[in-house]
């Protein structure tokens, strides 16, 4: 221990620190982080339902308990007041998981539309997402098989806020199919990394099931912030797309890793993942009756995840994770409402959730050029500084400052600093 | 947590408990939990150098340690004696991960060789393993892309012991090359699931030469005993392979989940793999001086998994950890001996780590059948005692129960009375 604090403490990046703007924060709670120690003093791998059934169980009723939270359809339900769903969840690592098994179920069922036999068809598959989604949607597609040269990513602008527009989909769509390729699969996100972009799920779907192709939606930040009703319509028309993912180690108090991938038919996924190898066999996976989540993932083993998910919904209810969203929400406007108030800077595009996303505005005899680099040092002279860490993107081809409100022991006060810190590190520069 | 006591903690198979007996060990420490927990309340993302420089220098260091255990060369370590190395480790959730990543860049090199662009030629690209192979390896295969009319299963027999035989692989390879295939990778597995059996990792290495194809050496539970000077000529022949990964989180005291994938080439994975958005950038990976582990895994985001292997290895020191393996190996010899001593029962497989493979014999009017049958119930009933678990498997045709010794609780005296209840249950079903 004493090694750790001395050699290792200082070389780390403190993500847990309240002055931690960068990224898109780790919240955490002292129920996940008890979950996550019970869950590594049993250390469960929970791959089939009989290796372990309450953690299988635990996870299911989690999953469903945060649908119910994000009023997901009944369809992506594992459960329902009825009996079984014919949805079903999983917690996987991270969202490039969820992108990857679930391109993998969309391109075995477009094959099979297809009456292809094995891959020789899989050069004709096509993807789609805007140049907004994150990139880790465009290596998935090639871990995957899918010819670079058929994945789309369709430009966005500041007339949709960096959305993907949905005639621009339809457009491209339509030309891939008359150019005899297939579409197979749109991911549209719902707060984009780089700056919080929301793609319009309904009207994306509607586009999608003109060609049956596979709708994700990608939430891996926002989606936590669709426990409140004012922020639930960004996922008006979920009722129509496949899968859904979203990632409570992001903004929903639990730390890593913990993302939630919900498809509207499970066994859509499970016919492509499942293996049934002797050594694995038992009368509960024979009888059908039983979840193997083994059959929803990349891999066989897997942690007991479903504990932490579980405590932090117990122990915090939904009232009190709602009001953790707006509170951090409410310090994002707060310091959206500085910037605002200050001449030298502006918002580039407008905020959604509890990020802004702000720069040194462009004034007097400078140049586009000259605004990027003083935005550059801005960032790189506060980061100096240890007391605020803060990212960037390029949004519009500006350089911007990315400002995430939202660690754990954040609070008012530190983002008054932060701002304090801004306006005389920007003054220290400008002068 | 009384919820937690009373709900949950009855429905859970106790993979912690010392009579627990089925699949593979979990094992785990005070030292590996207490890792665990420290990174839980750290909660850093580090998927660059840059956004937690001690979590990726730890997770480097902890990798190299276990290399100089394992007596890798040093092609596989990202450090040596006299700088920088040219491999490179990276810590994974699953040896899944592990397969599905080097498969991938064994295609890229497969098809850059052949002069491919995009996948028009990935129906031509043909992989390899034996039968006992992990299910998890075929089912990455197709996840990947790979066709499965070229995905080729190695039948094995008890000639080998059910490892491959490198004369079958050098046929198959041969006629597939001989068709216009392009044989792109062979996974060899030290110690597999269903009855620890060893594949010849330098024979196998010198036939895939033949072929220019990728090695992977899959030491997930074994690897582990290969710290110990007595069982590390199942590795001989490491030096030639492309990629090997071993778990700790099986048997070597690190609790879940902690996959250990070292590659000869670390530019082969991440030319596949990197990533460079905007919001990622830095000055750190311009230099090309560090190490961004999000460009060897299928994800971006990442726990600080190297902290509690490195807590592992700290505190309990090489002779410690040999120690562990040795005394684990010791009981399942024990036990072996109990079987060997009574006729009624047949150990199926030499053991050659800590798993027993073992059977009661077809005797007297038995048939085949009735044999299986037996065992079957045999399982059935120790399991329903409540006070061991076992799981099975088939080798060679027959229902073979399968003895994993070394859950980290486990001492003499539980393997002792597993074998009394086993005993007991035995002349129940055959009286």
């Amino acid at each position: 221990m004493k090694e750790l604090r001395t050699s290792v403490v200082p070389g780390m990046t403190h993500w847990a620190s309240p002055n931690f703007f960068a990224f898109f924060p780790c919240t955490n709670s002292a129920a996940a982080i008890a979950g996550n120690l019970i869950a590594s003093a049993m250390n469960t791998a929970g791959f089939t339902w009989q290796a372990s059934p309450a953690a299988t169980e635990m996870e299911v009723l989690a999953l469903d308990w945060l649908a119910q939270l994000l009023r997901l359809p009944t369809t992506f339900m594992n459960r329902t007041s009825t009996g079984r769903g014919t949805g079903g969840g999983v917690i996987l690592g991270t969202t490039s998981e969820a992108m990857l098994v679930t391109l993998v179920a969309a391109h075995d069922a477009a094959l099979h539309r297809s009456g292809s036999v094995g891959v020789s068809h899989l050069p004709r598959l096509a993807v789609y997402a805007a140049d907004q989604t994150h990139s880790t949607f465009f290596k998935a597609c090639r871990l995957a098989g899918f010819d670079p040269a058929n994945i789309r990513s369709i430009p966005t602008g500041p007339e949709t806020n960096y959305g993907l527009n949905p005639s621009k989909l339809l457009e491209v769509m339509q030309a891939d199919a008359d150019a005899g390729l297939v579409p197979t699969y749109v991911c549209a996100t719902v707060g984009t990394t780089s700056s919080n972009a929301v793609d319009l799920v309904g009207a994306i779907a509607d586009v999608a099931a003109m060609f049956n192709a596979w709708v994700h939606v990608d939430a891996a930040y926002a989606g936590s912030a669709c426990i409140c009703p004012e922020f639930r319509h960004h996922l008006d028309g979920v009722e129509h797309v496949d899968s859904i993912s979203m990632s409570p180690h992001k903004w929903l108090l639990t730390c890593l890793d913990c993302t939630c991938l919900y498809v509207r038919d499970a066994h859509r996924l499970s016919d492509s993942l499942e293996t049934n190898p002797e050594y694995l066999k038992n009368d509960a996976t024979e009888s059908g009756e039983v979840t193997d989540l083994k059959d929803m993932q990349v891999g066989v083993g897997r942690r007991f995840r479903g504990l932490k998910l579980w405590m932090v919904m117990h122990t915090y209810g939904t009232t009190k994770l709602q009001e953790h969203i707006r509170s951090d929400v409410a310090m994002a406007k707060m310091f959206e409402y500085f910037v605002r108030a200050d001449n030298r800077f502006e918002v580039v595009v407008p905020r959604n959730f509890a990020l802004v996303c702000f720069r040194i505005k462009r004034s007097g005899a400078m140049t586009e050029e000259d605004a990027d680099e003083a935005n550059r040092v801005l960032m790189e002279n506060l980061n100096k500084t240890g007391r605020a860490y803060l990212a960037h993107t390029v949004v519009g081809d500006k350089f911007v400052l990315r400002f995430a409100v939202g660690s754990s022991l954040q609070e008012e006060r530190h983002v008054t600093s932060a701002w304090d810190l801004i306006k005389k590190t920007t003054s220290g520069i400008m002068d």
